[in-house]
């Protein structure tokens, strides 16, 4: 099979490089705006090829795949084009800069019979697949709140804010874990240095009283990437940041033993073993390639197909649009 | 001089050494509802001597001083009948269940020109001292923006909700460090063993782009005490469970260093040293006792007045109002 | 029940307070060389009552227990009386400055019928009992070595050297949770400020490869209190300063899959989950109480009698004897 | 210039990419007795060209430099070939099998006026180079002691035992840092799983009471890569492990403030402030490329010479037999 590749910038060699990796490919194809962007790539992976348009790959009938790993504004027009053109199609996450857009895009792969993926990098980390198979077995309970902090200095975006730039991760995470969409949002987001947030807190309410949080922030002294999920019967922290003991399972829990009362609620806390499972440490991109590549070969609808990228899609604009509004409750099922 | 100390549950035995370890104070008389509490508090304390109505405290010429630990809802009642027969004044925080009830006491205390004093214990916090010392030497430039996580396990109340409960710490910090009041509050808070919240966050907003926000919470597998503070010059992590290195100073910031067309900014990062100074590690709570009872031998304005009291409870007013609106923005200056 | 307290400076407050709170016991009589110790102790527990001179408690036919937690020098002379007059004697650790010393302890409690115990505090914390019950229960395997780091700045002791203070922790948990005893010491030891050693490395030899290693010292920047128990199925590692999760489980090991020629052995390496148990968080040194009343009441051997006593003391001074020839092998069972 | 590059197994191939790296370098040549490494090699560094003997290199006259990183036994032959033939040297940790080897290289690199350089990696290091100016701006005092734990699970070695295997980084640090050389080694090692010890610690003894000690250890669950840094009036810690604050210079120390008769030194401690420097984070081996090829084109001394390699390999060498006798003293001057 033959792909290319667009957009050699910061994220794009890594698909090169898996994209060679994998056995099923025996051509990548690179296409960047930047003549040195591809040169660099050219110095790095010298069994490449590469095309001085776009159009070259969308018109070349050996090439089967696009994957684009350009700026976020570019990815529905390109990924578009590509799917006119009859080729299936990875795009880096946020799918699209709208949800209209990634609606557009889903129904044109449906209509062609092409397989549209994003690349919703942490559903593949075995640390989250690990969190998932754990949720999964019931053991945790239902979820009560789902706590994702993720911060760290820079790397600033110019096209755009922290929350397109951070957030897709939890919410991708949060979509594969939880079975259950949100109902509304809402976001703050304040702006010190240009026209984009740097620091921003996204709250997500569901059904219920399970909540969901996110504080992304470009400003931050140190680098954090924790996320706690609150079960009513344990209780798991994921600290990606932590060489090997990412994820551990708490059995802990808080039950009600009586009532005192009208308003007084009995409680006691429960407290009992850590436990630190291991999980699968293979690269999580060469997993998203493989799992592109199969679904291609087999016909089936990748994890991470223009669903899910629409839905993280649909809360980043609604965030925007509360930030916008200072917080004002978006619903996510008005539109 | 002879103070008195009324409720000995959780936090009033603390009181109770610390007054007793003052050396102006030679007499402490404690006074519970319970009995068996204040016989638990005789065995430990066998030179405290007891009363069995507050009246009794109320009617001692003797007794110059009174300090509450009793449940919020109570410290209104109970302080205003101590400034009303002539006694000074130290409460637990928070100050009152209300804004308009500290307001009424702050008007006694002065009507009296009797100290009325909250304990605010984090603002006589070494770690929290050395903080303010270095905001206010300059050196790590404007506030951007603060964020507390206060979370752990537990402990219930059955008074008053998560918020009431941990957030005062936060914003009496908050208050002692930031030189400006917010201007505005949103909160999103969500049950689920009681009536009362158990997870909550909460957003202030200020003049221009500062912002702070507080995440707290009784459901969390793990205690995390965690502030951090993002100047423009240098950013401060404060994490109150680290053993020793718990205030750490990052030389780090971003630097805009140009614009390319309207919409880029063109963005440095800086990145130098870790300075984790020394502070002083007296007991907190000895040294706002130490406060008090100079307060009233000189006669001067306790670093944790009335006001600061006030400050914080319309604070938290404004956030439960908010948490019943969904986060809607509540300001407050409006009242 | 009547106990005696001798020496009340750094930890006989604690071994008071303990007393006190135990039920079998009615009263704390304390006594100590200097006048204003006492007095500190008399405000602090004003229910408990001094003497004058040690024979007053020797001579004291209600005093059916003396605790002695005076400089190690002293031990063998204050516990040899109270033996001699009949009571039962708790001895601080080290339990005498001398291995004659304490199997003279030993055969005197035995002639009078007494119970002799050596407050080894660890053998009471609950990790330390934790671990105990996961080596009986087999699945570390065989213990292949045991490496502990107890590091920090000062205290400085007096009489005694680095070894002496902080090595007997160290030797009493090996001894409780090993069930072999060392064949052979070797240790080296650094003075920089006295005459007592504040840096020193301690090596047991057992039978096969079984190797205990202890790194003391006095003039470490950070504290640190870790254990690495290897075993040939799973590690353990117990981190006294870790806040919760001390105790840590690894399911990690080698195993010999093969040979290739003479040399080579081929080995695999088995990364699994990791375990963090709960363990009971009781006071250490109420348990050790406890113990020592029980061992009187019911007339049994207490956990840490004075044989545990004894082989602390003989490895402790097996490695000043090494020290002194820098290094050398010192056998234990010569003498 | 024109290099080799020997042996393409483990580490080989990051020589390979430095060299490639490295401007003044414009081919790469490499060897390796496995076919199939050398093909892998290929297919990563499709730009490098390889021969199917070492004499091919060894008769190529447009080769100017070797660089070896074959097991340590071949090390001496194949460096000694190379000097013969008129080339540069480079050869990984440690330099070779035996001190008499190492000195024979050394001789016959300054009877050719080669150049021989050992590959001492930390000595490149950002942290290390940091830590050596801070020591040699004299702030910490004169050095104590050296602590050194090095210890994770695995890689078992088949040529070497775990102090030749991990013992050459702390060595060469410590020798890079220290301006004395040790007078004597003492090691003490076991083995567990084949004829190689897999758990080790050495101890190096100076003049007056400096002291350093390695913990090198094959067989522990948690990986850890510490070194303490014990000064007179500083203390430092360099954790390897830690993500950015891997030095911290604690501004702690011990004061000898009077005595007290004969024997009782009066200590009084200091704790100040922690520093955690920033350092440069340049890759070690890109550096430690750079000073190979500088110290041919401008024909100086590199940092890490034959000596350095020479220094290392004694210690390494009285260790193994102080190992044989059990923890015997070994001088390190008499031969």
């Amino acid at each position: 099979m033959k792909v290319a590749v667009v957009g050699i910038g910061y994220w794009g060699p890594n698909l090169v490089r898996n994209f060679i990796n994998h056995q099923s490919i025996n051509e990548v194809c690179c296409y960047d705006i930047s003549k040195s962007r591809l040169e660099v790539a050219c110095d790095r992976f010298p069994m490449i090829t590469t095309v001085k348009t776009y159009d070259q790959i969308l018109n070349d009938p050996m090439i089967q795949a696009v994957a684009i790993a350009t700026p976020v504004a570019t990815h529905f027009d390109l990924a578009r084009q590509a799917l006119e053109c009859g080729k299936h199609v990875f795009v880096e996450k946020p799918l699209t800069a709208t949800a209209k857009e990634a609606q557009q895009l889903i129904d044109l792969a449906q209509d062609k019979s092409l397989r549209l993926m994003v690349d919703h990098i942490f559903v593949y980390n075995g640390a989250v697949k690990k969190i998932k198979e754990i949720i999964e077995s019931g053991e945790i309970g239902e979820i009560m709140y789902f706590d994702a902090v993720r911060i760290n200095l820079g790397l600033f975006q110019h096209d755009v804010n922290v929350i397109w730039d951070l957030a897709p991760h939890d919410l991708s995470i949060l979509g594969y874990l939880c079975d259950k969409d949100p109902e509304a949002v809402s976001a703050i987001g304040k702006r010190h240095f240009s026209e984009l947030e740097d620091i921003a807190y996204l709250t997500l309410l569901y059904e219920k009283d399970c909540i969901a949080h996110l504080h992304a922030n470009w400003l931050a002294p140190i680098k954090m990437r924790v996320i706690l999920i609150g079960g009513t019967q344990k209780m798991i922290v994921y600290d990606e940041m932590e060489t090997t003991e990412k994820v551990k399972v708490y059995d802990k829990g808080v039950e009600v033993t009586g009532r005192e009362g009208v308003y007084k609620t009995l409680i006691q806390y429960r407290t009992g073993d850590v436990f630190v499972p291991t999980f699968d440490t293979v690269e999580p991109l060469a997993c998203a390639v493989s799992e592109f590549v199969n679904s291609i070969e087999n016909n089936t609808v990748p994890l991470t197909d223009g669903h899910s990228g629409l839905r993280v899609v649909r809360i980043l604009e609604a965030a925007e649009r509360s930030i916008k509004q200072n917080g004002a409750i978006i619903g996510l099922h008005e539109d």
